[in-house]
């Protein structure tokens, strides 16, 4: 094939239809590129998991031509699968400093660290990658040292933003480099990708540097101890709480492993500035008046292991609730959490704490770009074709019907999903072909061997539990030598059902003895003979239908 | 006991440190008042649970006292529960026009609607209950023909508000009646009982009519067909839609089981207005063009059986999505349902729908009272006492803290929980004992025989599904006859797992042989051995804890 033929072939493995485990491949002739490797976290059907990864089949398969998993910043949903993909797919890792130094802990725990390629790279730089020029450019979000890119190719250029916003007033560090954005725009840019978490919300995200100023409040008159529980990864935020404790004269106590792991880090690479003297271990904390202490901890999702739930409920070796602790809840409720959040705020009310929540106060930002931060990258980088990524379909969908207001053709804008291949030459575009891709699910150490049929029998375990039916029966004869015996677990309260579990034997002796005629040779027929009997005669009993289990002992 | 030294006790019985099943128990020497008696809907946690509802041992055992259950309005968190309570405790049943018209439907369902003693009462109206004197009161909620209560006791009256929000402009019918609330206050009121569910919330409470505002707005620029999503149970949403049809010249068909119900029966009791001709069954939809039709339906809150959740997904029998459809999800999400609206949301963009909901535009108002509209009732009522009721801990917590900023002593306002008694005489409260309270779970027709240890095994199920481990044993020897089998269900893809189900049937044979010694005569012992090498050996390797159950069959 001649080089003037070749495509480019941009293929999202994960994070379209859906938020979370953000992967894309970018494809040119013997060439791949990775922008990001993430996770999700298990939907409410997906019972006992413990991550969801992206099936990357695809690159597996074509190893020999990735050149490199390029990161664009340090959240679970844009590096997390790394320890698992890379088991499979052994190539170099670049990031920002402070992405490089979070992966790092990762990578430790899973044994990985040693036989992993990280290179660190600086938002400005541009490095080689085969075919593809990949640029890092600075931008601004709820973690440090975030990045944009701009993906040189020999077709032309590609900005994805990965996640970002827009914000005027940094804790630290550079605004976000919208000049480049500009620089790129006015050059010509054949492929925009953008982030579209919050194109739902008009307006613009304010400024992390406001939450500072509500923490300032709070804690001017607090006269008790402070707890403030945030995102471990938000190192912004944990420098805020730690500049309000230092002018109000407070030591700060850092609780919650991830917490301690991400502080540890960003201290390390000088994206936390903490005066001598102020950070306090847990053992010594002990020693501080409480209206001297700040303790800065997880949990702020009220997930059940956390520091700040195990706080809350008792459970934590050395910290408990007094009367008097103010607790501020730092983050918005990410859908599907606002039970557990809501079961820690009344149980530390009911301790006796004062708490502060999104509800009550402006305690947290989004770190992701609103509508007219949205419009002003548009503006900027002026693309030829465009895709909105990071969204489900609603937040996709609205994010064309943004652009195509702002007046690209709609036959230039695409809606993908994961494993659609979007196909590009220097001036057109299509979605052409897929590759295999979906999501993989992690439970325990096994990756892969949970998939619909085990969650669909736990979700039927789940509902109304399990009756199982066992009977010995002589091989030769067929007579039954022993039982029906019946077992059942979270169907109801054997004792106090004792009739009811009666009936169940009975009905399962007749179901025994009327499938008697059936089984000869192949207990399969018999087994589903008794588990229909018995669950039509459960159901009008109870109007439930627990799993049957017919187990045939043969002597 | 003389008169004079009876006390008035107020027993909630549900509704306290949660939202839903809303009940309480009013006592006054020989006479009890209920008011309410609702359902909760399930916790993440209770597994296969259909509905909670309250603990009324109290009541069943003071039956002879009970004078009636007097109900507020005809939401499920005030009435769900009648069916059940009133299988053991038949008296009679007070509520206004729409509340029973609702009742009646429910209880017809449940083949109690001859043996129930229903009373229609209108606002205005006292009936007499024993020592108590029940005054209704209108008020304005999201749903019709609703009212606080003045419980005229010998010790003093009580004001119960029920749920409320203060609606200038209502719908249909009056504007709360302030005025009686005064007139209570100005005379002296020894407690104030009050709604707290949006006590988190400034301000006011935006009248229903606004929303009437928007969809008119939508229905102008519509060119296609309109669905709405709305409570069935939300009458004056329903005559909105109604009325923005017929200014636009749509007609209108109802679907949806509940929807279709609470329809017919506003329309019976004079509370929904439609012009003839305006309704179309939905057998002869399919006549009237698109744009001449609006379609009112229930699953607002993405329920899975719901009527727009089965058309978006293409399993209603008589309706599917077409592209240019509108459909109008009017209702803010219940905390828990926002993954199920947004799964929905999804799909009827996918399939072409342009689809309005609370995020982009103001489709939805709350039932309940805002701080302001609280601080006015507070500011009527004056009482002596307080106690918030309907809310979770913080929700009370919060209203307390607002009765005592508005100048109420701090040791007049009382939090209490479901099953706690506040004893008053004419001039003093304070909290005395308590009583059986709690929840009775509801799953299929058994109603109490699923408790915390069913629910303990479905959780366990759940998440990492079943191991059975089967033997066979000759009760003269106690040598092994056949087995052990294992069977799995839940737990790993069994043909892909083939080595590690290879291992796990070897372990369980070792564990059968160690037991050996262990069994005569007490299986139990034996099975909980089998069970703990199980238990250890599979974690190991796999790093989860499925349910072992090892069982013996003797012959």
């Amino acid at each position: 094939m001649s080089k003037s033929k070749k495509k480019l072939r941009v293929i999202p493995l994960g994070g379209l239809q859906e938020i979370g485990k953000n992967i894309t491949a970018f494809e040119y002739g013997d060439d791949i590129v990775v922008v990001d490797c993430g996770l999700s976290f298990p939907e409410d059907e997906m019972l006992g998991i413990d991550l969801v990864i992206p099936d990357v089949t695809y690159l597996v398969k074509n190893k020999e031509k990735v050149r490199a998993i390029v990161l664009t910043h340090g959240h679970e949903d844009h590096i997390g699968a790394l320890p698992y993909v890379l088991r499979e797919l052994n190539v170099p890792v670049y990031g920002t400093k402070l992405t490089i130094g979070l992966i790092k802990c990762k990578l430790e725990e899973h044994s990985l660290l040693d036989t992993t390629d990280l290179r660190t790279v600086c938002a400005g730089q541009t490095i080689d990658l085969g075919a593809f020029k990949v640029e890092f450019i600075h931008n601004t979000h709820s973690i440090a040292d975030s990045v944009s890119l701009a993906i040189h190719t020999p077709l032309g250029v590609i900005v994805h933003t990965g996640d970002f916003k827009i914000d005027y007033t940094p804790i630290q560090g550079e605004t976000m480099d919208l000049a480049r954005f500009a620089e790129l725009g006015k050059k010509g840019v054949l492929l925009l990708m953008c982030d579209s978490t919050n194109i739902e919300n008009e307006g613009y995200t304010m400024s992390e540097r406001t939450v500072g100023e509500t923490f300032n409040e709070i804690f001017a008159d607090c006269k008790g101890r402070i707890l403030v529980a945030t995102f471990a990864s938000n190192v912004h935020r944990v420098q805020q709480v730690i500049n309000s404790a230092v002018k109000y004269g407070r030591k700060v106590t850092v609780i919650g492993r991830s917490m301690v792991n991400v502080v540890n880090v960003a201290i390390e690479l000088g994206y936390l500035i903490i005066p001598e003297g102020v950070l306090v271990d847990m053992e010594n904390m002990d020693k501080i008046p409480p209206d001297k202490l700040v303790i800065i901890t997880t949990g702020s999702q009220g997930e059940t292991m956390s520091a700040l739930t195990r706080i809350t409920f008792g459970e934590h070796k050395k910290v408990e609730i007094y009367p008097g602790d103010l607790v501020i809840i730092s983050a918005s409720p990410i859908p599907g959490n606002e039970k557990l959040i809501s079961r820690v705020v009344n149980e530390l009310f009911k301790k006796g704490a004062k708490v502060v929540y999104e509800a009550l106060a402006d305690i947290h930002v989004s770190g992701h770009a609103c509508q007219e931060e949205i419009k002003l990258i548009h503006n900027l980088v002026k693309p030829k074709f465009f895709m909105p990524v990071h969204g489900e379909h609603r937040h996709l969908r609205q994010h064309t019907d943004l652009a195509i207001k702002m007046g690209m053709p709609s036959e230039n804008v695409f809606i993908l999903e994961n494993g659609k291949v979007l196909e590009l030459t220097h001036d057109s575009a299509k979605i052409n072909g897929s590759v295999t891709a979906g999501r993989v699910l992690v439970d325990g150490l096994g990756v892969g061997d949970v998939g619909n049929v085990v969650l669909r029998d736990r979700r039927h375990l789940s509902q109304d539990g399990l009756i199982v039916v066992v009977i010995t029966i002589e091989g030769d004869t067929g007579n039954v030598v022993a039982g029906p015996d019946i077992i059942s677990r979270g169907f109801v309260y054997v004792r106090e059902s004792e009739d009811l579990m009666d009936q169940i034997k009975e009905i399962a002796k007749q179901a025994v003895n009327k499938s008697a005629g059936k089984s000869r040779g192949d207990w399969s027929i018999r087994k589903s003979a008794i588990r229909e009997d018995l669950k039509d005669c459960i159901y009008q009993k109870t109007k439930r239908k627990p799993m049957i289990l017919p187990i045939i002992m043969e002597i």
